[in-house]
Order: C-alpha cells, then structure tokens, then sequence
C-alpha cells in the first residue's frame, strides 16, 4: 500500500536516505571534523541513524542524538506535581549551548504530534514553555545568530499523519505525508543538491529585489486584514540558505519557500486575522484576530485556543510584538499541496506570514555584530518566544510602501506582481 | 511462548511495572520535589516510560531521559574519521554533572550488547573510552561519593539476550532473560519492597560482621590464584542500601548480592584467575590471569580480549590497580541460576570479585568528607576507570588475615564459613 502510493520506483527507505544525505549536505553543509548534535522524536531514530551515517561519511567528529518522547512528556502533564511545571533540566540546554560554542552544528529532527497537549490545563502548558524557553534561551541565541550552521528537517510520526488524514488508515496517512515531505524537500529530483541550489538561487533573487526597493513598510489587505507592517531600519530580506557567522552555507529549514525580513518592533498597525490554523505546542489555535497600535497586539481573539493564545502574549513585553514578516506565494508547490501540515515547517511556506516574539539579527544588515541596544534601536524585537502564523492566501494583496509614504503593488491574490 | 515460560499468571506488562516501581521506590528511594535523570537503551523505552510514571507519581519535579542508541555507535566505528575516536560530548556528561549538582537523582536502565565492538579496532575503543572516562568524571564522582541517590537496573534488550542464548529464538531468549531479571529484582515477591528490606538487613549484617574483624587482608586461594589483597586503612565493609549523602536511601545496583570494601591500592600481592568472562564495553575478555606487586599488576595475560585488557590497564596509574574487592556466596541466587550474563550487574553477584580502578570512598569510615589526599593515605584507588572482574567460584577459599598476621577461614568452597 506504501509503495503503491510512491510516485516513482524508489524505495521508501531509498529516499529516506536521500532526505538524510539532503539534510547533511544542503541543510548543514556540515564541514569534516565538525561536531553535530540531533535532537529527534524517538519513532525517528531510523532517519536518525541514517544522518548520522551521512555525517560521519561527510566527516563529522562525533554525532550526538538527544531524542524526545512525547508519551513521556504527556505522562508528565498526568502524574507531575503542579510545582513540576516551573521546572525545566535547564542542565541539558545549557550543555546545547556548550556544544554550539564549541562549534558543533544543530539538526533538528520534527514530527510532533501536532495535537499533543490539546487536552491538558493551558495554564500549566504555558508555565512549562516559559520556563523552558527560558532555560533554552542561550541556545537559541546561538541558533537566532548563526553562530553556527543549523537546519530543520521534517519526519513523518504516525501522530502528525494521523492528525492530517484523520479519516485514513495509519499506514496510508503516513505514507501520504512522507510523499508530501519528499516533494517538498526535493528529494525525488534527479539530483536534489543541484535541485536546491537552483531554488536558493530564486529565492535569493526574490530577496535581492526587495532589498533593492528598500521598503518602509508592507501593508497587508485582504478579508478580515488590513495591517501596515513597518520594516526595521537597515532590514534585509534573506531567503534560501545562509552561510553562518562559521563560514558554513547551510538551509535552516527543509523544506523552504519564503523570504523574510525583521520588522520594525514600534511600527505596526492594524488588524489581520489568520489563514490557516496555528499548531502552537500540542494547541491548535485557529481563526486568529487581532488588532496593533504602536508594534503592540492590543486586542486579540481566536475561536479555538484563546487562552492558549493569550497566555504566548504574555510571556514577555517582546511576545506581542513582531520579529519577523515573511511573503510566499500562493502557487508554492507545499500551497499546492492543498493540505493543512499543522507544522509551521511546512504552513509558514504556503502562505505569507508574520512571527510574534524574537527577531532575526541577521535580517538586519550587519545585525549579527550588534550589541543588544544597537538592535533595538533598529527595532528589532527580542522576547522568548518566536511563533510563526499565517496571514496570506490567494484573496490577500500586498503593497510596498516607500520611504516617501508612496504604494506599491507587490503582490495581488497571493502572487508576486 | 513467552506468556508460558512465565513461573506465574502476571503478565509481562506488570512485571515489568513492578520493576519500574521497585527501581523509583528501592532503587532510587526517589524523594517528592527531586529530578530525575534516566539513562536507557532506546529499545528500552517501555520500561523508561514505566519508570518515568512511578517517579512523577512519587513525585518527581521533572524526569529526564537520555537515550542511547546503539546502532549510532556502530555508525561511528564504521564510517567515522579516525580523529573522532579522542572526540567526546563532553556538555552532555557536563550537563549531567551539573543536574546532579543541583539535587538530581540518576538512574541508568542497562541492557548494552556485550558484544557490540568486539569486532572493532581495540586502539579506537580504547581511546573512545578513555575520552568518554575523563569527559565522565566529574559526573561519576558525584555518583561514586554518593551525592546523590543513584541505581542501575537491568533491561532485556534482544542483543543482550541473544549473546546470553545464543541457540533461542529471539522470543525465547529475551523471555528467559527477563525471568532471571524479574527473579534477581525480587519482582514475584507477595511484597517487593519488604522482600528488599529483609535482603538489605542481611548483606548488612554480614557487613558488619566482617567490619567487626576489621582484618588487614584477605587471601584469596584456587585454581591459578594464591592473592592477598590488604585493605585499606579504616575500611568499610558495605552491601545493600546506601545513604546518600542527600539523605536518601537508595540501592545503587539492582539485583545485589555482594559486600564490599576498598582495598590498599600498595598492598596487594600474588597472582589471580578470573573465573567468569568479563564483558567490557563491547568486547570480551576471558580467562584473565594477572600477577600484582606491591598493588599494581605487572604481568597480565587472558585467552580472548587480552589486547583490550591491556589498553585498560594503560588508561591512567590507578587503572592496574584496585580500588575494590567483593565477596559474593557461590550459592546466591543469581550464581545458582547458572546463567552466564556477560553483565557485570548480573556476573559480579554471582561471584566474589575485584575491580581494577577507582576506589568508592564510602567503603572508607568518614571517606566521603575526606580530601583526596587524604583519601590516598588510607590506600583508596583513584583512577578513569571502575572494572569488576569474577575471581570466586566454589573452589575458591578466602581467608581474612588479621592485623597480628593470623589467619582465619571467611569462606570455603564460595561459602560463608
Ligand atoms: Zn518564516
Ligand atoms: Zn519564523
Ligand atoms: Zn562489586
Ligand atoms: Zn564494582
């Protein structure tokens, strides 16, 4: 039934090495001697095992999987004590951290269960998000900065097939988001590193001509939106791959379809309403609204996970404020899909979106040699958070708007004009 | 099959639920508030979970586990450049070292393949444990002067047990190792937890008679071996339970069968057989026959592995040296199964032992407040490496040398006199 499914004579376990050999080579463009750490969902230690094959081929010093188990952490939220919540092994992140200083690159591997923590108490899902994205902030730093080459890459966990083909046999719904996943990461070209360097090559064509433009603001109009996002002073669009503060190219996220840049924390105003249903840590959070004065949310609304919704935008003052604004167009090949990932990996590239919480330094020209201050005043945002939420769709236009307060059209029904 | 070679109408399920809760209440004696860190097999997921239940219910603020992956290690040997072999993740063991630090109890579930690198270069072995020992340190010496509640508990794994029967099914062969696990973990009894406070008050006892002795050496004579193994001033004779000194009781090594004390790392003399095959990390080393002088080992030969053996005993000064000696009855329980486990958890407790390397200061009267220099005067070992190795068997005697230079009978035939 799998193999039937597959669009061509590969062997499922054929192109799972080639999405491991991918992840290596175009996503971390892992340098020889290079240390990497992999975190994992402990059903994907096959692909797993298959990464680190390629990085030791690829000459990596020593490989380190940390995986994850979410009956585990589910069994927390059922047997834990309250105080448990607070807690976080904020020894495990800070060793992360360690390992990035000392110049290890970053895999990690995601198939949440996009549904798991729907059940439990909203109050303690977010005092357990806040204390570990307190714990993890060191880390991420090192991430957000490219102090090293990192990358993200999909895995198809029964739980996430499940909560996107609720209505198939598991197996089915599996092997359907595996050939999703293919597709997107390129993995059935005739030679998918070339197959990505074409695409880096697009999307950085893309950025370049925003950069060009020089923008000050995007302003989104479509049902239910109408929202001016200023951009940050001395902003640059990126798209594609990055070579890291290590001299390292890599693809932070596979699969990729957008550009993005960091908006003006202070200049934002309006209202926008979501696209597509937010999967925020096992909570799905859909029909987002809400309404900017000044960079800041000062209403917000949501028909499923309002509390949920409501406690993210209050973990900080940066939460409710933008750190990034990306556009993807409508006819992206995962948009065309017509399917609904419940990932951000894979929404945020079939739709225009914007991010609450922490901005991007290197979206800011010479932004990753700047000190705190220096960033802020260019009005980047910093909060513990980065969440990505779609606000693009084909009924969604967008114009640029010139430093001279001018309107230009750059998109129109979710395409690039 | 495996339902029929059961000795009673339990299920394997609450069995193995049992031995999770013997090793959070009796292994660990985890107190309400602490963490938890959780080594396990990644096959050994069921039974991490188990545990990972018991300790949140006995109320456990957070519960962490590392996974290890086997297969990973192979990847290494096979595809890894050669300078990977002096690498080590060194922030995982600082990480950990760190959550033992700040109050964490540690439990490592084991069920290693004892033959995963026999086929590799011993060279690489060696110096991938001697990176991975000293990267080890800080945390094992935590452990090892009982900072913290720690215990070891067994798993199955199908690799473990297939090198234990080799001539089974796989079926067969991991039901029979989980009949000995459960017999060895008193998991069958009406009551465990009482039968493992009875067990506890009777390797007690028999410490404190042989700490009422007092003796200055002990002689170990039989096939190949005529030793004298002096003890270390103000030893300890210890067997069960241990109090950390966090205050907790917990049983480091489950099952357990043996007393133990630290010998003078000067003051041993004479030759000695192994009696058991030892599986070190991978390999294994049988028929070890070793010449000491003065403490140190200065002729060392065995049948299989001798090239590893002797990597070991280059790792560092202390490492042809012992840092402790255990006596084990020929009858005890695990020694009558017959079973050779090529595990040192199961093997040590079939047979009086030695191990080469470092010493436990607790089996010296005020050790764990001692400095190392004062640790060293009494004669405790130091070393990277902790090596049990099986010299016991019922044809061994041991007498207890007293310090006027008499001698009396401690056992004969592998029996408590
Ligand atoms: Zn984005
Ligand atoms: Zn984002
Ligand atoms: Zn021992
Ligand atoms: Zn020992």
């Amino acid at each position: 039934m799998t193999v039937q499914s597959l669009p061509d004579a590969r062997s499922h376990e054929a192109r799972l090495d080639r999405l491991a050999e991918i992840a290596v080579r175009v996503g971390l463009g892992l340098a020889p001697g290079q240390e990497l750490v992999i975190t994992a969902p402990i059903e994907g230690v096959g692909l797993a095992r298959l990464v680190t094959e390629h990085a030791y081929r690829a000459g990596a010093s020593l490989v380190t999987t940390l995986f994850e188990d979410e009956e585990s952490t589910l069994l927390r939220y059922r047997h834990a004590p309250d105080e448990s919540f607070d807690k976080v092994n904020a020894w495990l992140y800070e060793g992360m951290a360690a390992a990035y200083r000392s110049g290890a690159a970053r895999l990690a591997i995601r198939g949440s269960n996009p549904a798991l923590l729907a059940e439990q108490d909203p109050a303690k899902v977010a005092r357990a998000n806040r204390a570990m994205a307190r714990a993890y902030r060191p880390a991420l730093d090192l991430i957000t900065q490219y102090t090293i080459n990192w990358s993200i890459v999909p895995f198809a966990s029964p739980a996430w097939a499940r909560a996107m083909f609720p209505d198939e046999p598991e197996g089915v719904a599996v092997a359907r988001l595996w050939d999703a996943i293919f597709a997107s990461a390129r993995v059935d070209a005739s030679d998918p590193v070339a197959a990505w360097e074409a695409h880096n090559r697009e999307l950085q064509t893309r950025a370049g001509l925003l950069n060009a433009k020089a923008y000050a603001a995007l302003r989104f109009r479509g049902p239910g939106t109408d929202l001016t996002v200023g951009l940050s002073d001395g902003h640059e669009w990126l798209g594609g791959s990055t070579r890291a503060q290590n001299g390292l190219v890599c693809n932070p996220n596979i699969p990729t379809e957008e550009v993005f840049t960091t908006p003006h924390k202070d200049r934002v105003d309006g209202h926008v309403s979501s696209t597509k249903p937010l999967s925020y840590q096992g909570t799905l959070i859909q029909d987002i609204r809400v309404r900017f004065e000044g960079g800041r949310i000062v209403e917000a609304q949501a028909r499923t996970g309002e509390a949920v919704l409501r406690k993210v935008l209050e973990t900080d003052e940066g939460a409710a404020r933008l750190g990034e604004v990306a556009l993807v167009p409508f006819s992206s090949p995962i948009s065309k899909s017509g399917l609904l990932f419940y990932n951000t990996l894979f929404d945020e590239n079939a739709a225009s979106h914007i991010a609450l919480g922490q901005a991007y330094a290197s979206c800011i020209r010479g932004g990753t040699d700047m000190s705190a201050d220096e960033l802020a005043g260019r009005g980047a945002n910093t909060s513990l958070i980065h969440i990505d939420w779609m606000i693009g769709s084909d009924q969604v236009d967008v114009d640029g708007i010139t430093g001279e307060g001018s309107s230009e059209p750059v998109m129109r029904g979710g395409e690039w004009v």
